[in-house]
């Protein structure tokens, strides 16, 4: 198909298409004039993930792009493959955040995790950025406390289970469940966290409506 | 203090104190002289709020100004109070989100929402919010299965508990408890997302460190 096609099919605008293309987010089609080129399936998929990564994800260009290339490139095992996708999730928000004045003590982080029975390697990215944002939360006056970190880390198994029921076998469809999956589903969690919390107000405060459909007490 | 031993104190230099003041982020100081003020404690933690806002929230100015408005001002009863505080965490990312072609149908969000039990108002920009990320998570090829919403509900659910039980009676100290600690804790809770991924992984793969240290089969 022509780039109108591919703009039509995807509800990209064509200039938006042309950029994805000079930035790398979208392989060239086969050329068929000097102007022209012919897009495929490939392309459609494509333009949605990048898509689907900048709206909802709010991923940055350079971010969208590291995704891309472990998609293109998958690592032989499934464990490298993780562990590269884990990263590609890692680098955009540490590029993002403004340099700390110090490296965070990860003390307190490595605490935590072996509290919990979790095996981390403690040069681990993720183990550095949780000691920088349990830092950054007791910088902000909200310290919290170990039964709130508790109920995190078991809620968080529940989610880590229920998310790894959801990668497939096959390596390049794993890579893209763990990264684009995980990206696209961070938002779901932090909107439905927001809800519970809701849902625990009401039940705390009394006020929440009964089955049966009538209001509760004012 | 002066404005240098405000820098001092909180480690923001002197420039970024002033764009914070013209910002309207940091109140004035008390004038001393034409070109002079004496700033206090409150001052201290204001920055430090702000600077915990802006590097590990990722807020946007519009956004920590709002949060800062619910501050200053709260409402007089703990529900609105608590409303008023989510319309200032959820309204941040509606600005950021690039404007959806067409409203999202909420009617999959409230099926979830109603299967799970929890009363929502379906115009609540939370569950409006949520059909799009659902819709966005589609579009990008990794609808979540039933089985891991369901997960993420029962995992929110103990989520929400534990922060509720972190919310303070007193009005003040209550909002910024749901705006400030919902929106610092909420990388953490990312980031034990995906330690729990790798813990799980390692435990599937059958390559975890088993308690006597003794490195597992390869």
């Amino acid at each position: 198909m022509r780039i109108s096609s591919l703009a039509e099919r995807t509800g990209v605008p064509v200039a938006t298409l042309k950029f994805y293309l000079r930035e790398g987010l979208l392989p060239p089609g086969a050329a068929t004039s000097r102007t022209q080129a012919r897009y495929d399936e490939t392309h459609v998929e494509r333009v949605r993930l990048v898509r689907a990564l900048i709206e909802s994800a709010s991923l940055s260009l350079g971010a969208v792009r590291q995704v891309l290339t472990v998609l293109d490139d998958p690592p032989a095992s499934k464990h490298l493959l993780m562990g590269a996708a884990q990263h590609a999730l890692l680098r955009d928000e540490e590029r993002r955040a403004s340099p700390a004045d110090s490296p965070a003590d990860t003390e307190p982080a490595v605490a935590l995790l072996s509290r919990w029975g979790w095996d981390c390697d403690l040069h681990d990215p993720a183990v550095v950025r949780l000691a920088e944002q349990l830092r950054a939360a007791e910088a902000g006056g909200v310290t919290p406390p170990a039964e709130q970190l508790d109920a995190f880390a078991r809620a968080c198994e529940t989610i880590a289970d229920a998310d790894l029921a959801t990668v497939p076998e096959e390596p390049e469809a794993a890579v893209r469940q763990v990264v684009v999956g995980t990206l696209l589903t961070d938002p779901i969690l932090l909107t439905l966290r927001r809800l519970a919390q809701q849902q625990s107000g009401r039940a705390a405060s009394g006020d929440r409506i009964p089955p049966d459909g009538r209001p509760g007490p004012a």
